[in-house]
């Protein structure tokens, strides 16, 4: 239930306020050069209190890695990481210990277990999020490999909207605090997250991602299909709604004669003239750019007054309290890549049993 | 690779040319009662040759049951069922046994395997869901012993849209040929369907599904969210492009303060009064609609002429030929409505287990 | 549950009177050639009705394949193989249907499920491992490309025991009607069979296994060590009571300066004086023989009455009926070489992973 | 690979001397009580240096909880369990790191990974059971709520052999520090390994594990029978040699008419009046006893110079250094406990899902 990946596979565990969150990776290949130094880069991207549209919350985010590791490679033993909780003020959240917080996952988690650690959402809260993202900094070693390149950015907060990957240069990603590569779009994110910051409000966006030099055969043919695993991967970050690839829900309007990829030879590549498969057909990567966009929704902790009921049923009210994001989604990037990089990981290594 | 489920568990074989497909489902609790006609019912609903806006080819895709029930019930021993090719015309591919077709698995195939069954597109036709369909049905007679109802329905065909489900009677779908349950919109969809059709094009669309009834407390907390599940099962069906759950894409456009669900309590039960969460929070059923959009991108066969290369990288042209839908989502409501039963089925075993 | 593998992996299926058992492998590596032939010598090998020495039930035994195999080749796809049943005689079991056979499954499976299908022992029948055999000679194979080569044979029946492996001539084993390639020792042990036979009653015995040219590196170091995953694959064909292997439970007896196999070098290649390890160490292949010692118990059928209870607690006597081996150990060797060879093909394919 | 279950679930990590070792717990029901003393009890048991017959290496192995348990119980999120690595003396080991010691993993890991944490034996090291004692301690816990009994103790040191456990008062067990609970054995047990000892030599023997109070109707019908998975997590500890269970090997050489348990009413339960079947039937529980050995090799590492081979292939001799056991048995004795606690764990969560 908490293990992502065939075989390339991790395992996380944690809760928001306990002593610390971690990660298990198993099935990571012997041999592997691992640079320490990039996941505590990928770790940084994800903490809190990076700027001003962030949330103030400070977490340093310093991990240990306790296994798996010998003389700065990988052994083929499982590797394990921890991040140790701190700044916890586990006070903030004692007054949600019957309460359940409006589209928070309070009340479920206490239908289906009959108990839940409120402190801080506990095993809900987004802070698991950051052991897949020090697991992503693995997975993503394991990419370099292969030269594959993984880049995602914030397309869309609100109705602002960036123009289409093609036409944005992805290296300026981290140019700004909104991560978006398109200098006059992200001015105008900024400004409208920080107007919805000063209304106590929230507000959504969409992360794209963009997977380059990806080898073809990577999928697999029925359910776990290249875009299926990476949309349940994206589905299962918090607050993620919707998931999209190449043409995406805009490309049901199109008719076939449109829509189709015509092949053409490119040296002695194989290519397709358009990409509105999104570098993925029969569920199978073809060596296109992989691209898709990522729904989330307006963060649920506003800081404003709403109306719920505790456990009870007796009508309370919800005051907003403690330190959260504004938007989630330039947080967000760093966690989309992450889970991308997992998947792309775990089906590298599927593909190398695909023949015999 | 070929298995869905954790608990409930499918695992489909066959190619579209072979002798015949066929599913095993594992895991299925004992004691089911099984009524084997719905399992044709479901068959039917998505076999070709139905109406004048799905595929000519005829496919009588009757089944038999090889194990697993014994006297009307299931026995806990795995289903197998089995469902024969029939008016196979293996001759009409021959030529694409060299040749890759736009927007198709025959590129990616090759390049995986080094070798593909290029008879009517193999393991990569769509028949093969003719296989999800069957075992769906077992699921949905679980989903039937918790009053669990799925319903799914054509809710876009290119950009003609239907009202959104609230506001529909769900048990007219099945009374008009593209599945769609408001029969104005109905209308205006078989029409650009068939007008499609002369142009010897296809086009693309939406499925909506709803489910009623579910029981709270059905999903995981992490990476099995629910709604990533269902992503990833709507995801595997071929075509599918994008899948969004409750207020999905346009969702993100919202503020939190317009977003939030506000619990409620009525009579003994706790509900919301919006369901922008789509009946999902933090991975797990609250007891709300679950409602998703599933989007279908149009059918990559059409009856044109289109630019190609073939295996040693000749430039060729690729001929529309056989029997093709010009619009698959009139077929795949059913397939749709089976992928989500065998989630709920899983979900539902794995929820017996989440306690002491 | 009826799946075994973790890559290369088997979904069986079917009852000893239902229409069909079969089997669906998933995992298959593309490319592979298949020789049909060798899939009908392998079932031949442990169908009924070989000998004067095994049950006098005739079964055909002939499989079809479904799918996963185009042109002599595997494709990638998975492969079912169907084994229609014949010669079924249900009548035999009917009065078995309320009745509890001693040290059958009919209790057990009645108690857990509620239901059963008890025509022939439905699915605990050791008709179910047909379809391992089938499989088997699939992975068999794969084996092949590696040379390895498997070899199994009886080394006791009751109290009659052949010589050590190392002393016999293994391509003998197929020579004699109770399979085992010591000719005196064969016809000790096919005299004793003839005897308990005339007696009515059933005996025991012990299948050795020998492994020859396993590649070093094959099995995981913790729990899913090459011997912990041969001995569940032994302990799961019915009538087994032990494994052990290389030294097994006689080795527990000498201290470690006798038990320890010293490294020396032979040529290029690193090999052990001694073999008490069976080939394997830390759970992972040495590169010496493989070898193991798997216990079956006397059949449980006897043509004898036997007291027992019915569903409703009412003593009865269990009369012996049908036609049932009095020892099971000669058609059991083509089984434990099938197991064993799912596994190697699995551990196979898991070793192509393991550095990067 | 490092992860054991399907339902009830453990993945360790941690290597001798790495900075700790660990384990994740996942799948474990929400709502159990918690007693964190029960975990350090069995960590106790199976630590070295606690008496002559064990190594005197000194290790604390207190463990600390990261996640999972709130306020006293599980709350249905993974348990964390780690475990400090203290006394690491690495030193003591530099000298292996080109060395092969005989009937060690040594050689097989370096093969298989190209690269191996020589400290200790690394992953390979004994220690790994640590993580699984403390996680077996959680599922006595699950246990206990179904009243199962699990207790294992030493029947045979070299060839000093304890009566049947039917004449054994278990609760004797803990009385000696041999762990065999029949005392004139034990002392004969204790005295061969101090002798064993003192010839700076190892020695064998078995551990014999008697469950009580079992339900009916745990494990599954074909692959995953009780037994099998029994069989598999005992071969998976280190230097486990065979497993045999109910009438094992000496039962095969018994006849059908001596070896059946008939069934016989008590009360209103239905028993057998023998139980060679060791409590299981058709790889599921009857109720009666499990009772199964497990065979433990000598401890590779004696105290006596041993013919090896180097990286290079270069003819050296290994001289003893170290800590270490006389006989492995005494110490095993928890972690057979443990191992089968959590496959009855797992086997208890997979019974509820049977039925409908």
């Amino acid at each position: 239930m908490n293990t992502y990946g065939k075989l390339f596979r991790i395992t996380t565990f944690g809760e928001s306020h306990g002593p610390a969150i971690g990660v298990v990776i198993d099935g990571c290949p012997a041999g592997l050069e691992i640079d320490e130094t990039l996941i505590q880069h990928e770790l940084n991207r994800r903490k809190p209190g990076q700027s001003k549209i962030t949330t103030q919350r400070k977490e340093d985010d310093t991990f240990k890695i306790l296994s798996g590791i010998f003389e700065g490679k990988s052994t083929g033993a499982p590797i394990a990481i921890v991040i140790e909780n701190q700044d916890q003020r586990s006070k903030d959240y004692r007054h949600l210990e019957n309460t359940f917080r409006p589209s928070h996952a309070d009340y479920t988690y206490e239908a289906k277990y009959g108990i839940r650690d409120y402190r801080g959402g506990g095993r809900s809260s987004a802070r698991e999020t950051a052991a897949r993202v020090a697991a992503g900094a693995i997975a993503k070693q394991v990419l370099k490999n292969y030269s594959i390149e993984i880049n995602a950015y914030v397309s869309r907060v609100g109705d602002v909207q960036s123009p289409p990957y093609t036409q944005l240069d992805l290296s300026k990603t981290e140019d700004n605090i909104v991560r978006c590569p398109h200098p006059a779009t992200a001015e105008k994110m900024i400004d409208l997250i920080d107007q919805i910051r000063l209304n106590r409000d929230t507000i959504g966006g969409v992360v794209t991602c963009v997977i380059k030099n990806t080898l073809v055969g990577l999928g697999e043919p029925v359910f776990d299909k290249l875009h299926a695993e990476l949309g349940k991967a994206m589905l299962s970050i918090n607050a993620v709604k919707g998931f999209e690839y190449g043409s995406g829900f805009e490309g049901t309007k199109l008719t076939g004669s449109q829509h189709n990829d015509e092949f053409v030879k490119e040296g002695k590549t194989i290519r397709t003239k358009t990409n509105h498969s999104g570098g993925v057909q029969g569920g199978i990567s073809n060596g296109e750019d992989i691209y898709f966009n990522v729904a989330f929704k307006p963060v649920a902790t506003i800081m404003q007054d709403q109306q719920s009921v505790d456990k009870e049923g007796n009508e309370v009210t919800v005051s907003g309290k403690g330190r959260h994001d504004p938007c989630v989604v330039p947080r967000a990037v760093p966690i989309v890549e992450a889970m991308a990089a997992l998947v792309l990981a775990d089906f590298l290594l599927r593909a190398k049993i695909s023949r015999i």
